[in-house]
């Protein structure tokens, strides 16, 4: 593995482990709150690992979550991967800055600042304030008869998406959430899921948005041939997300690094934003620590990203929009996790002795 | 079955049934919405059952969300069915009134507003401006041995419920959320769920806050005696609650019933709630139009209760505090739900013509 470019390398210094003595902190608090003991159930989980990821226990309680959807276009979108036309993508970049999507209506709902990253799509969209133009490429390349990017584009797309988590933080987003918009893009996410598993390309690829069996049969096919072409090193993640992946992964695997670095909570959506976490844990082991699953997509890659990660996602809706949609949804819980720590009475404060 | 006492009458024919019409128009308005068909998941599933409710689509956004805690003890609390002294019910009320409890920091986290009716503790709460007194009895008798309480006290419970909801929702409350406290609890639900469902003991008694195994098995027997002593007809709601329910499960049933005569949904909890459903739903079917289930409780009696209610819940975290946690932590997905429907763009509306 060649050694990381500059930027990456600093970011990479800046991860902390997650502390396994704020975690027992969390679990020895939660043993002694007013309530029956463990009667949270996977609530104090959450609990511990903001504990652990944080550095101390009560954690912080997120008061101001983020959720950034990067978006680009894909080549191997000429193979036929999905029944939707790659303009889609621009138009829900559109959409999105224009309050009406999926996301739009979910962070409203859970208080979240919506911003979206215009890392590669094909068409560019309209200027908006929710918008960061950081376009590396106009879309990857075809990432079955080559790489996808060059391993400096995608260093790039990584650079762009550690800016803007970074920006956020820097005004105050405490709590960030991972998403994504490219038609196409759980071709690439496939192949990320199996270059860095080891799995077979029928074990980790889905239906996506709507691919029919044919289609799926298809996707399949190509993630198998992109992989046997490449042959990608999972110990060089960098040259596998150059090769197999897409220009939001890369992004996102930018916000994963910054928010860890900066001990700021990153929760995670569905497959693409688990492929580029599994890309970030390879660049970056300590980072896991500081990752919250959300939800479990019914993509099979987002199973076995997730199992990779050693992650239990929190809520299992049979949700696979992406742009954030799930994560999004546990911005709550997480919420409430911490607070239980920080709020709660003792058993022993309220027994009269 | 003798006829409903006047005021469970009057509930129940203001009781509308959910509107098949507005789940259609729901479906087909999920279909053209800016998004890959069914990406929403369960989610959808929410927003038709919101609108049926409700008899509109797109439905209301529930925005001053409440959580009613119905507090009561338990005479078959003598037994031994729990290692928790029943004192534990009186200060786990003033701990909810002072905002020290888990559903404190959870109604915080979703901007909830909490309400305690004590109808029947064995000691009194101090005065709160969060607590309704509302005593009938100072705990239900012990139902191995006799009825819990006579028929006229299920009734003037179901009142302090119906009566503590209608102010909430003439207060502006738009969406109800059902929580207990009760030491003990855990076992007149399962008579109840046992009662109404023909099922054994055995399948519908779990260890609620704590029981070990012994306890269990003790438990379950109480349960096979009550109704062998009982043999409580399913066909007479009001007769089972008195024989082996409790003071808080017969508020609760007024709480859901006088949430759905206003068309305000009704959020259950875990497993005190799901049994007070059930009991709503024998005395007034239609009222399961207007149920939400938020999250599976791991006592048995809860899975038991939603099956009979067709109602799948929306989260499985293994939590079982009672007090409306998990009902609470259900509030912002029903949130998003309702605001999918009304503030999301249709896919015909961003594609250029």
């Amino acid at each position: 593995m060649p050694p990381y470019p500059p930027l990456i390398a600093a970011l990479v210094d800046d991860v902390r482990a997650a502390a396994a003595d704020a975690a027992d902190a969390a679990a020895r608090r939660h043993d002694a709150l007013a309530k029956p003991r463990g009667s949270l159930g996977r609530l104090e989980n959450v609990g511990a690992r903001l504990s652990a990821a944080a550095g101390r226990c009560p954690p912080p309680v997120p008061s101001a979550p983020a959720v950034v959807v990067a978006a680009a276009d894909h080549g191997v979108h000429a193979h036929g991967v999905t029944p939707w036309p790659q303009q889609i993508t621009r138009l829900m970049v559109e959409t999105i800055c224009a309050g009406r999507a999926a996301t739009s209506a979910l962070a409203r709902t859970v208080g979240a600042q919506v911003v979206v990253i215009d890392v590669g799509c094909v068409e560019p969209a309209a200027d908006h304030p929710r918008l960061r133009r950081r376009r590396v490429r106009a879309g990857t390349a075809d990432l079955v008869t080559g790489p996808a990017m060059t391993r400096d584009e995608a260093v790039r797309a990584v650079a762009a998406g550690s800016d803007v988590a970074g920006a956020l933080i820097d005004g105050g987003a405490d709590l960030l959430v991972t998403g994504d918009m490219g038609i196409a893009n759980t071709t690439a996410s496939a192949c990320l899921v199996a270059a860095c598993t080891g799995r077979a390309a029928a074990d980790v690829t889905g239906p996506g948005a709507g691919a029919d069996t044919q289609t799926l049969r298809r996707k399949i096919d190509l993630v198998d041939h992109a992989l046997a072409r490449h042959r990608p090193d999972p110990t060089d993640p960098l040259g596998l997300l150059a090769a197999v992946g897409g220009l939001e992964h890369a992004a996102l695997v930018g916000v994963a690094l910054a928010g860890a670095a900066r001990r700021v909570p990153v929760v995670l959506d569905g497959v693409v934003t688990n492929a580029a976490a599994l890309v970030a844990a390879r660049l970056c082991p300590p980072v896991t620590g500081h990752l919250i699953a959300a939800h479990r997509s019914p993509e099979p890659g987002a199973t076995a990203a997730l199992a990779a990660l050693g992650l239990s996602p929190l809520l299992d809706l049979g949700m696979r929009l992406g742009e954030g949609t799930g994560g999004l949804l546990a911005v709550p819980l997480i919420q409430a996790a911490a607070r239980v720590l920080g709020e709660m009475a003792g058993i022993d404060d309220i027994i009269p002795t």
